[in-house]
């Protein structure tokens, strides 16, 4: 066993290539058997084994600077430098982070968890080398599906351009989350199934010599096309056209041709792009065969692959979604369903089973997907973006400018909004209300369980006034029946749930039933309080609001969202607005710092989204009472 | 004249080319008169007149969607589509907007202002007209510049791999705003220039036809060469690498010749790019030398297209920014200003001609600016983005995943922040604010004047704990004298600069004047109204807030920033995290509409941001507040 005497990457340069491959097979077996307890991005990482070995052995982490896009795939990474022992603690609160992290090695010098970054990350880096004046190598590993993010082509475009010395390595294992699209997939494919440009290299100089000396005025043309000709060889054309020296391609789990190709590329002057295949889920059969359970997986039955998630739980709101978007699709033929690159994430299989027409994959391409939206909206369809909140920050220039702007029948379907769990902070949904609720045009909503959410997809279907949006999290249901008929919901209308004396809960979400608990622990301690489903973070119930502020009853407004520029500072903003300068109103949001990985229970203790901590907090409201004015109606 | 009786594209169909050539000289004529009273985008029109003609004269509009990019190249389709006698109100407000309206004609398809988003629509239209069965054609124009935008190129990756008939002009001018950079220029370049491309189609038949027949284990090969050459011939092999058919380059000015290349496009399966080349500024001198004057301009002397701005005028905000930048530089090496294609509009000329290896200009890419920082800053660099408040918004995402989250210490340089007057609701810089202050780590400034703005700049520059933005207007300065010396200004501390009793204004940027004067007209009724330089949109001065509030001041935060979200959104968050709930808090801020082009005045008429709008704000709480609560502190 070479792997538990591994705790630095300088140690791999003393290695031959055979015990390169023994320890690229003892990773292997170190990533399924410690995943199958954790769960986390297995596929992606059984893929990079031998890669991120040639690339330790090649080069010298950290002084050279290894950028790994999203970062997901640098489990490998992690493992040879230094915290093989901390794997039993993946994506745990407090645990080794899931994504390349700086604060647990000196080895991590990019972090991400959005795609497509690394390019701009690594002209950075090397933009900052040469200024300094020193020589270390940039490496940037980015997936094909990664390179179709605009802003990776924003870098494309900027470094082919400059011509700084970096290195971009093309991890193309032929999918991202999902199986690509777009036509830079076909591209690649091209180049991966086209054995021609693979075998063809040699015999085009020999072909080359056959043709004829030409004179006269067609020699220049000659000349010329003999030129272009060496250059059809060179299976990325594209990439060479764009500025890169181009490698490849080169089998990604062959270590020793690897390294070959990575002493090629350190030979070049300025940018190199080198090709490398690999299979998802290499040497895994489980992973290796189903797509989507090897991206990002729940612990698992090590022989099958097969998910330990308890049977019987409630379903999704995730696939509440996917079916209820099913019987609007029978109910409308304009419903479009537009996702970036995230079918299976989205539940929009069985749509797209359904209604293939009408499910669009644009791949990783957040931007785009909005705007299409926009214009579809706008010649009569009914599109549905369905997006994970905080890939939709991608989006938010087109959200404003293209959708909110033209007030266009988009509908948006946010999932994972509130906390992510094991992502941790790269993932969170908690800014899409902050960053939605000031553009003008936009309905913003949130169910307080399945069923709501099946009327809320109807009322935004139904709703021809422009964009309108519904964000779900990404846990469980509650388990509540589901009405057979789907019906719409007044606009900008909430639900009084219980009432109270003097206190009232305005809560969105999930954190609707955490206040119908706390009330119910205070009801036993004699203490009434209110419970009100605020289930439009835009517009607001403003009746409703001045019924309370009349009442003299004071608001703690829940929400599992930024607590600057959310719902509660909507209710402020009203109150202010109206001249009710006395209405009490307290906030209880995610406070103005990241929120690292660990579950959704840890994440809403750290927070204190809890029914414990409401209830302390309403306790402590009602002792400091007596002490203050008691507010009475102005209006 | 042609031109005075054509009010509807049909018209175009039954002229001659010739007759199509007088017109174009009849609309440049008319551009060059009507915009040296108006000012507006001259450059980008001259050049695209032919281009125009010939599109409407090719197809039928509205039946056939015509989409532009941006949208400030549409003068001349306004014109065209009945709209001619309205050009004396061009961006003017209620007259004509200076870019695509679909209020104005039924013509006018897709409304933008950011570039890039023609490519999305298009395919956008195109999917919605195939869903309906229906056949009219889709066209966008877009320029070489905005091809760079990165969900430019999200849309070419899906147009491409799904090929739907559709029809992309590239009006390749050599330029976006400012000249273009990055890898695809270059490309593009290499088509213009070399002349090989243009000349050997026919020569390359008869060269194929002269290789030797070549049999055996070369066969093959030999037949693939051949292919290879062919598809070597069409120039743009990048574009017909993304699944597009490319045709061109075509002269931008040959009206004939576009004419039988959309006929040739029109029988092409798939989407197809068609290569324009057009000269910014065609038939009027001063346009065509002056890159950068041609671009948006001021009314103009017509003989040498100088502007008849006043002299002896403060500096703007941006003169002084590029000003101080350059000291600044001085100072310190690892300064670096990164701009997303404006580096004249952003005032960086100075700064690029003393600094040259220090100016990084990206081209239309806000999205890699971003995270491109942020990369410089984790290796010790000193990041300046300059950009414009709206055009920030495309980065939304690199800000708060890249830059906010690394706590990389990059300065935003955000110009045009608050009404940009003619311009308009897509250039609008008011929601910075609210899509930046709830992002963890952000540090925000607006200064009250021109002077203030260096102090703010040496403070950023001396703040090393992580990102922080100073935002100025897009106008002229106040005049004020402007130290020698640059010091830094204690990060969250206001500025109190006058006292009142009951009543005062938190105001920021170049809402401090306006609240000055108006509490200077209040003092002569005897009225007291302090004023207080929020100068700090976060983090805010929590101490002169507790002040304030202790005293018993009525507040009125006043900002030409977004109601919703902004700084007094952070104000009355702020007294509800301090359980002050008696703080008597009024905002006036931009309401939730999109305020539409005019002059800066205009717009701060309309939103009520006003001397006049604050002096009857504060005589009406004054008279209210006989009738309420007077508050006493609770704390």
């Amino acid at each position: 066993m070479l792997l538990p005497n591994i705790n630095d990457p300088q140690q791999l340069k003393s290695l031959s290539v055979p015990e390169l491959n023994s320890l690229a097979e003892e990773i292997r077996t170190f990533l399924i058997e410690k995943l199958t307890a954790t769960g986390g991005h297995l596929g992606s990482n059984l893929g990079v084994v031998e890669l991120t070995l040639a690339l330790h052995y090649c080069y010298d982490s950290p002084r050279d600077k290894m950028i790994y896009d999203v970062g997901h795939q640098a489990y490998v990474h992690k493992i040879l430098t230094g915290r093989q022992d901390r794997f039993d603690t993946l994506r745990k609160k407090d645990g080794l982070c899931g994504f390349v992290k700086r604060s647990e090695s000196e080895h991590d010098v990019w972090e991400a968890g959005h795609s497509s970054t690394s390019l701009s990350a690594a002209m950075g880096m090397a933009m900052a080398r040469d200024l300094k004046g020193e020589d270390n190598k940039v490496i940037a590993v980015i997936g094909d599906g990664a390179l179709t993010g605009g802003m990776a082509f924003e870098a494309l475009n900027h470094i082919g351009h400059e011509r700084r010395k970096l290195m971009v390595i093309l991890n193309d294992n032929e999918m991202s989350i999902a199986p690509n699209v777009g036509a830079m997939h076909n591209y690649l494919s091209k180049i991966r199934s086209d054995r021609h440009y693979l075998r063809a290299k040699d015999e085009v100089e020999g072909l080359l010599r056959r043709i004829p000396a030409i004179g006269g005025k067609l020699a220049k043309t000659a000349e010329k096309l003999k030129d272009s000709l060496k250059y059809m060889m060179v299976p990325g054309v594209l990439f060479e056209e764009l500025g890169f020296t181009y490698l490849g391609p080169v089998d990604g789990h062959d270590i020793e041709k690897m390294i070959d190709t990575f002493h090629q590329a350190d030979n070049v002057h300025g940018p190199v792009l080198v090709h490398v295949l690999t299979t998802k889920g290499k040497g895994y059969k489980p992973a290796e065969t189903d797509f989507y359970k090897s991206h990002a997986i729940s612990p698992y039955k090590i022989e099958s692959g097969q998910s330990l998630k308890a049977v019987d739980k409630p379903p999704m709101y995730t696939e509440v979604f996917g079916e209820a978007l099913i019987e609007l699709g029978r109910e409308d033929k304009r419903l479009i369903a537009v996702t970036p690159a995230m079918p299976g994430g989205s539940g929009l299989f069985p749509f797209a089973k359904e209604f293939p027409d009408r499910m669009i994959d644009v791949g990783i391409a957040e931007q785009h997907a909005a705007t299409l939206c926009a214009a579809l909206a706008m010649e009569g369809m009914k599109p549905v973006y369905a997006v994970y909140s905080t890939f939709m920050q991608r989006a938010y220039d087109q959200i404003l400018h293209d959708i909110c702007r033209h007030n266009a029948n988009v509908m948006f379907a946010i999932d994972r909004a509130g906390f992510v769990g094991a992502d941790g902070e790269t993932h969170q949904g908690v800014y899409d209300i902050a960053f939605m609720r000031h553009i003008p045009n936009m309905v913003i909503m949130m169910p307080k369980d399945e069923n709501e959410l099946r009327h809320m997809m109807k009322t935004a279907l139904e709703y021809n006034d422009g964009p309108i949006a519904y964000r779900y999290p990404r846990i469980d249901g509650t388990g509540v029946a589901l009405d057979k008929e789907m019906h719409t919901i007044p606009i900008g209308s909430w639900e009084r749930l219980r009432t109270g004396d003097d206190y009232a809960v305005l809560a969105c979400g999930p954190m609707v039933q955490v206040a119908e608990e706390a009330a119910e622990l205070l009801k036993r301690e004699g203490i009434q309080v209110g419970v009100v489903n605020a289930r439009f973070q835009k517009p607001l119930d403003n009746s409703m609001l001045l019924e309370l502020a009349n009442a003299g009853t004071s608001m703690i407004v829940m929400e599992e969202a930024s607590e600057a520029g959310s719902l509660g500072s909507a209710v402020l903003e009203f109150f202010a607005s109206q001249e009710i300068y006395d209405a009490r109103v307290h906030l209880m949001g995610v406070p103005d710092i990241f929120i690292e990985h660990g579950s959704v229970k840890e994440q809403r203790q750290q927070t204190g989204l809890t029914v414990e901590a409401l209830c302390a907090r309403i306790k402590a409201m009602k002792a400091l009472s007596k002490y203050t004015y008691k507010s009475t109606s102005t209006s």
